[in-house]
């Protein structure tokens, strides 16, 4: 395989019905396009999902950490920028650049594992083709942006909605899809509030699969000022038992 | 203006987190890239949103129908070419041909209609540019699929569910977004009626607009054998009253 470069780019249009009501893109949008860039450019290196998964291997998203100073509005043309800059046996972390025009809107930073997809267990990421992931990492280029943090929440979170999981919350894994969590998630704020406020910084770490059908119960606390803490618990009618599925953590700020 | 073709061609991929457990393109997807292929098209030619917008009007789009022999599957490249095959003083008819590697795997119908954006009235689409839309109508071109028709429902229809709308329901012109009404009418059956279901035809009537806030309530009737009819009612916690906003119609093949 041909050696490509380190940082791959990708364009994307900000489509009009993928933008709000202020006509700006909606992050879960934006999360999507970050997959589909870290997919085409693992595929193109020949690590991606294309070359894994005859195998029976996959690459998970664990942690995602999206930025931005501005988002892209309706209509604009942006770029994303990706590249692995470490692996180790059983974690890689990739990093993304948006921009608009040349100036950079904003940063995401990603942690993946692998599974075998029989036995959902994590399995090692560098005896995948001798390790030819290491040949790409890439330590160059910035990515200014805070790591994902552990988000710590207290007793003071209250459960503040539940949702019914259905046919189109599923992806081609069979589970929830990643980035529909962040629409749920951004959901449980009203209209009015993005009137004022506009998402600076959002972080989800993903704890556990969910699946058609399962219920979806959101539990927010208020960390600090304009900083919430969410945690997603799945349920179903078999048990009362709740289990954690994802954990985020929504940095505002005031327009 | 350059006059270009009367038939717009868009390319367009299916991308991974689009496509449905099955790894086909969920269906309000595909319908979103058809009203990009709508907004291109129009926008190319002089009498597209980017051109009425600043005048205070827009397309509103009244009816869509689509027709599929197969779906578009993961990471396949598809094209929608789109065209106007007729228009009248207050609503112009738009087809679709949906094809992958040369191959026509459905079609799409739809009416649309110019409303002015402050009085949120009909306006005569003949007065913009001098009817410039005209010179664009294309006969020739094949869109072998039936019309929508009017979807009768009596008094078999049942309410089978509610759903509150939110922030990621609502698009840039303030109203729950067109693609959204077709998620959240596939959700109503579960994923299992999926494995041994195609949707073969889905028919969707705009009736009136819905904002973030309202309740939306899904009435459905079986009107054949894998035929049903919908109906979505609006409400609010100020009245009592239910106000119909959409009407659809979804044909099942079985596998």
């Amino acid at each position: 395989m041909e050696m490509l470069s380190k940082v791959g780019s990708y364009a994307f249009l900000a489509e009009p019905f993928h933008c709000d009501f202020s006509h700006r893109l909606f992050l879960g949008h934006l999360g999507n396009h970050m997959l589909n860039a870290a997919d085409f450019h693992s595929n193109d290196r020949g690590y991606g999902m294309s070359y894994l998964n005859p195998l029976h291997r996959t690459w998970v998203l664990s942690r995602l950490a999206i930025e931005m100073n501005e988002m892209p509005q309706a209509y604009e043309r942006f770029t994303i920028d990706t590249w692995v800059d470490s692996v180790m046996r059983f974690f890689t972390s990739r990093n993304f650049r948006v921009s608009v025009g040349g100036t950079v809107c904003g940063y995401g930073k990603s942690i993946w594992a692998m599974i075998d997809t029989d036995s959902r267990q994590p399995v090692d990421i560098l005896a995948v083709r001798d390790g030819l992931i290491k040949q790409y990492i890439e330590t160059e280029t910035a990515c200014p942006i805070d790591k994902s943090s552990r988000v710590k929440m207290g007793e003071a979170a209250r459960q503040i909605g539940s949702i019914a999981t259905n046919y189109s919350d599923v992806d081609i894994n069979g589970h929830v899809n990643s980035v529909k969590y962040i629409e749920h998630v951004l959901d449980l704020w009203p209209l009015d509030w993005y009137r004022r406020h506009r998402v600076k910084r959002f972080e989800i770490a993903y704890v556990a699969e969910s699946h058609c059908g399962d219920i979806l119960n959101f539990y927010r606390e208020e960390i600090a000022e304009n900083e919430y803490g969410i945690k997603i618990t799945k349920s179903n009618g078999n048990t009362l038992e709740e289990i954690e599925v994802v954990r985020c953590k929504v940095d505002f700020e005031e327009y």
